[in-house]
């Protein structure tokens, strides 16, 4: 079954799309990756429109089954991340409009499932990013490679956090066969050795 | 002529909306006031999109002239701000795609506005909104206040900003004269007296 994502990395000045394809295991193909620009000059709501338009036009053109969004943190340039935050707001309502299911990755998620380390730089992100997809040529700039590692990290994540939620049902099923075999292990001590 | 304004103080939980009308001097009306309300155990998509939705309800029964939305600041708690922000930017969209100007202002442009003093607490917001729009009531809860405080904010700044402009102008103008004067003085004491 083909799960297709829509990753966005969002800003007011550059907000990356990025759109990828995932089959059974870990395959994953990039189908389409970009950024929408708008003019530091414009005024914001404006600025804003633009990228809810193009943002509509990438909804229409490849259809996805989920967005996923960057979850944007308080940084040190309140004025960015004010716009970041806006951007966000109006790329989840695009997306809720439309039935779609959204869900926001962290930063750091987004690069220990690309990279293996949370702690990643952008260009390591950009290199692994370039490798899964199999890319002639890596993205450019860093958010269109953020948007594409936001939708790996999507498709990988939801069976990486089932297997894990799998695992841990398993060893608690062990703790507790254990904790049993245990328990009769004292009754039959006490009981003087008697099965 | 009438001026009719929509003014929006942002939220995830209690978002303030307060529609004002503004006539000749100093003349305002208000039209309706309310909240729009979202579950804070609701998703994030779908509680901005309840209230894009609600919003456009709004726009549709009032059809204001313009929409004046309450700017965001980083306050203490970050997770608050952000969905402020995300609400911020999904109701600029709405309002930009209406093809509507829409501005912002800070709240302590509001507050001084309304009460004279930049550092009014909500209170005293409340208290001058209710005097002001001549409500027999005060509009309940304080983000329905500071909404249509927001939206007098709007009418009345405007023509402000342009009496201050054409003061300074009208300033600027008798200084030059002035410093005309002056000049000629001392030409025609250098010159002896004659004129």
């Amino acid at each position: 079954m083909r799960v297709r994502v829509l990753g966005v990395d969002p800003g007011l000045t550059r907000c990356g799309l990025g759109v990828v394809d995932g089959g059974s295991g870990r395959t994953v193909h990039c189908v389409d990756v970009g950024v929408l620009r708008t003019p530091a000059d414009e005024d914001l709501p404006h600025r804003l429109l633009a990228i809810a338009d193009g943002l509509e036009q990438w909804l229409d053109r490849h259809r996805p089954d989920t967005v996923a969004i960057e979850r944007v943190f308080s940084q040190h340039n309140v004025r960015t991340v004010m716009g970041t935050a806006q951007v966000s707001g109006v790329v989840a309502v695009a997306a809720a409009r439309r039935g779609l299911p959204v869900v926001f990755h962290t930063p750091s998620e987004v690069k220990a499932a690309v990279t293996g380390s949370g702690s990643a730089d952008k260009k390591q992100v950009t290199t692994m990013v370039t490798k899964l997809l199999k890319l002639a040529a890596a993205p450019r700039p860093a958010d269109a490679a953020d948007a594409l590692a936001l939708a790996v990290c999507h498709l990988w994540r939801g069976p990486m956090l089932r297997r894990m939620a799998e695992a841990e049902a398993r060893a608690a099923q062990l703790a507790r066969a254990h904790r049993a075999r245990l328990a009769a292990a004292a009754q039959q001590a006490r009981t003087g050795g008697a099965p």
